[in-house]
């Protein structure tokens, strides 16, 4: 199976590659992007870095500690995406290998003396990663030598002993290429590190334990917390060891975390990280839209644990916040060219930044996309993501198949070939037709946001139009199942109502308080004034319903909004607060918050003071 | 004159410590902490540390690349305070110079090779004003002569050319020096380094120029930013270098970036900073009271900066600010016993963290006052303020004297002898008793939050006490001038009402909407809940006229507060905000802010959600 994650047990099944085809529309088109423009991007940026030549060892070394993990993540996304480069940049890698299995441009010769920083173990686990990818798209070769060889060196050294690595990750890739394999020792040692993690295992470090998540065993704690990506790759690699030693109570204790971050810790684009000095998620609550952190790897992160938890459990709730990731991180982090990325994604910036030139600091670039960084973990990331993502769309078990995600495709699975038709995201009409026929039933996730949602089922050799209204109804969020039998022909129609809502945060979201935001489907709205008129900072908005108008494909939306006319400069606490409606009103157009800083230098907020 | 800064010009002339005498009150008391512990504390820490040990080289080095810049505040702490362990401490320093003048225990044999990071000219600068205060309290020794000998070394190096400091600090310690000595190559070489920055003088570092001012030049900015210490060092130089210059167009310049700050940039407390992974600024209006990171040593920058612009200008607005952040930020930073310090001063705190052990890193230590840091500037920054606070008090001008801040003192100048006795920030009363006649006039400061104040005259010799009543009336916010002559026995009595008062922020001030704080007199208050009964994120305020009440010399109030019963966890933008008013009510207990986390973990907050 062609797939990133295959659990060898799990309420569901993943359906890969091979079983899922993206139509044009949504995803379907940032899958091309991503094999036509975005992979050869990232090659070239690696190249110009020199952090391919690395692998040579014909220059001084150049790039940060971690880079080789970035033509790893890169291979990873060529295999799943059949990009033709894939032999060549291996085969750089191949050669670079140690006799024994170690393989690492920065540590060679001085090996495993920092796991505090070091990342040599979390370079191994992307490597691993794109060999599994490799394996299930390809088969063996030169590569996957390679990469059992590190595999089995990694093995032996770290097998025994109390160590492990500052940046998890080598945990879930262990635990795949297990599921590839067969050899039960990357499973053992995945599990010995999930362990571990928390004795403590790791050094003393200026952030402290909870950065990497060493302050207690993971299978205690409560919340996700410290350094995002540290914590969601490490959740994920705990479900992973859960899944294949049937440790049920592991599972829960992720699940329990997954929910109190979910419940306070996830900004409304389900974007994770408050805090940008340790990219961490920061306390409960503390979810301020201009300085959230909600860093794109995050997200991709967060898409994996969910993903995860989701074909352990069959629960939609994982699905949901799934999709509120993909449409407003992922699919906000690439601009719509290709070209350029967002490593942070704020839910407000304040000053319109002009564009960045050539590669910049990932600290700096939270206003504007940028083709490159000095930690560029992002567009590598993203783009192995878009690679695989068909694999997130359905899934089967014992009873059928199930559709989580809508986007235009052609999904075989249990037997069966259906054929999803749809506008979405900009209209909820999500239409399955029937092209292979089988037993089983057929499963459509209901967004928790789509209240009212309505179906029909259409089956041409019943005879009239009108039979189809008999067997439609409504459908509360969570799985339509729709039993079988199915024949060619047969349609079934969601309808998932996009109605534009007004949404409103947590009276603990102490940022958020007296601020409205507006999603519509699962897209997050955002206004966005590229030249600044009116100020973003002076409006107040009026909870009417939003008028919807469609430009270029893309649903907007209008709000009537007061202006408020500010106060004097002065001291900004001396109980002159703006004058609300004192400055007229004006209609706001929203956007898509994926689709902003497309136009240039903009200001920009998603959450909007309510009048 | 005991001063630190002595102006050659200028509308005010500064009392030095000759000539201000605090008696016990709230600053006495401090004084007398710094004198009597805080030194002490910050010697045994450096020591503990190596700092010290690091000038004698018979060790391997220790500390951060700027350490030696503690030892120099340090010894200028203890030269205004007149610590008998200066000499000792000095004789350390003067073995440790070069026979050219150069002193860097850091840099030594690898000199200037990294301006953006190495804090060489920083260092230099602590020194050359640790050396200003020994020639003002003491005059020339070994010590001073190691000073000039330093000075003249950075002059000689650095009077051509284009380059400068990462880190702002020699700038304003030249002039100083200048002004002590008439030497004028200290105060030329000042000049011209204000002049070089944003040409640019500096190399690129991931933080981009504006983290150390290099983005613009200093009389081309607008409002301060980047690093907030830096921002407001190089401010300070700046006026310094335009009053000694008669630089009428750089003063304004200054002035005009200071009104910015204040109007857009500054906390409630008066704190400065907002951002944590560089230690700075933000932009307009990003004021989030819990990551606020309001470093204390740019707490003490800003009163540096305003009480230079109020020797300039003679206007109240820059003694009011810099009172707001002596009584807001200053105070806080130090805990009641002197042996522990916050290094940031959030508005708010969530979690009740667990004391800290021993040196923590700065950037993890915003919840609760540490014994010492790693990064450890804001100790010894505290003690030579402290040390030297009574030299902000009273300044002179051609017309008499003025009073500017309020604390039990013996004030002499313009041949006039007064005694201020107060019970302030408790009550604003403020007698001022003439002790020694003169022609003079006395101006008292009226702060801008001083509504309806009054005040009246008591002149003995005049006869009854009811003609005292007649010789008042009211005065209006700004300063307050009598004119003489006046004689022993005269009195004057100034009432500054204090009634606790509601403030409001600015609508542009996001992460403050829908909030309130209340404040008296010059202090902030907050909720402080040790036991985090009722939780401080689940009350909602109304805003009636809290009640005072007095504990141990200190005026709490208290408040009615709604609570509100939190919405169940799930996902926390589905519209339920949670039930206001629902949860009952309850009473707040306020504290001046500058008490909290002086009785263990606490969560606390100063704004506090409106009903």
């Amino acid at each position: 199976m062609v797939d990133p994650v295959l659990p060898s047990s799990g309420l569901l099944s993943p359906l890969g590659l091979e079983s899922v085809r993206l139509a044009p529309g949504f995803w379907g088109d940032r899958l091309a992007l991503d094999r036509e423009v975005i992979i050869d991007h990232c090659l070239e940026w690696m190249e110009k870095e020199g952090w391919i030549a690395n692998f040579t060892g014909e220059q001084p070394r150049r790039g940060r500690e971690f880079s080789d993990s970035e033509i790893y993540k890169l291979l990873e996304g060529m295999a799943w995406a059949g990009h033709p480069g894939f032999e060549e940049l291996a085969a750089v890698v191949v050669q670079a290998q140690e006799a024994d299995g170690y393989l690492n441009t920065r540590w060679s010769g001085d090996r495993y003396r920092d796991l505090e920083w070091g990342h040599e173990l979390y370079c191994y686990g992307h490597l691993l990663q794109a060999g599994v990818a490799r394996l299930r798209t390809h088969g063996e070769d030169d590569f996957t030598a390679l990469v059992r060889r590190a595999a089995d060196h990694v093995c032996e050294v770290f097998v025994e002993g109390t160590r492990t690595d500052g940046h998890p990750c080598l945990e879930m890739a262990l635990v795949e290429l297990y599921r590839s394999t067969g050899a039960e020792r990357y499973l053992e040692l995945a599990r010995r590190l999930v362990e571990r993690r928390g004795l403590p295992a790791l050094g003393t470090i200026p952030f402290g334990p909870a950065y990497f998540q060493d302050d207690i065993p993971v299978r205690q704690a409560r919340v996700l917390r410290g350094h995002a990506v540290r914590a969601l790759y490490l959740a994920s690699g705990a479900v992973d060891v859960a899944v294949e030693t049937g440790d049920a109570e592991l599972l829960a204790a992720v699940e329990a975390q997954w929910e109190r971050t979910v419940a306070r810790r996830t900004h409304l684009t389900g974007g994770m990280g408050s805090r940008h000095a340790d990219e961490a998620f920061g306390d409960d609550f503390e979810l301020p839209p201009d300085r959230a952190y909600a860093e794109t790897c995050a997200g991709i992160a967060s898409i994996m644990l969910s993903h995860r938890l989701l074909l352990a459990t069959g629960r939609a709730r994982y699905a949901d916040l799934a999709e509120r990731t993909m449409y407003n991180v992922l699919a906000t982090a690439v601009a719509l060219d290709g070209h350029s990325f967002f490593y942070s994604n704020p839910l407000q910036v304040r000053v319109a930044a002009p564009a960045a030139d050539g590669m910049v600091s990932h600290a700096a670039a939270a206003s504007l996309r940028s083709a490159w960084f000095d930690v560029s973990c992002c567009p590598s990331n993203i783009s192995r993501t878009l690679a695989s993502l068909p694999a997130y769309v359905a899934t089967t078990d014992a009873g059928g198949v199930q559709v989580h995600h809508y986007t235009p495709a052609e999904v075989r699975g249990a037997g069966m070939a259906l054929r999803v038709e749809t506008g979405y995201p900009w209209s909820g009409g999500v239409r399955v037709r029937v092209l292979e026929g089988g037993e089983g039933a057929v499963s459509l996730r209901v967004p928790a946001w789509a209240r009212d949602a309505g179906y029909s089922v259409h089956r041409p050799d019943d005879g009239s139009p009108g039979a189809a209204g008999a067997a439609g109804g409504q459908a509360g969020p969570g799985y339509l199942t729709l039993p079988g039998p199915w024949r060619p022909g047969d349609e079934i129609h969601l309808d998932l109502p996009t109605t534009p809502r007004w949404t409103r945060p947590d009276h603990r979201a102490d940022a958020l308080r007296g601020t409205v935001a507006v999603e519509r489907g699962p897209l997050v709205y955002c206004a966005e004034s590229p030249g600044d008129l009116p100020p973003l900072a002076d409006i107040a908005v009026r909870q009417a319903p939003p008028a919807e108008h469609e430009a270029d494909g893309v649903v907007e939306l209008e709000v009537e909004a007061g202006l408020v006319t500010p106060a004097p400069d002065g001291w900004p606490y001396d109980g002159s607060p703006g004058s609300p409606a004192a400055g007229g009103s004006t209609t706001l157009r929203l956007i898509p918050y994926h689709r902003w800083g497309n136009r240039g230098p903009a200001t920009m907020r998603i959450w909007l003071p309510a009048d």
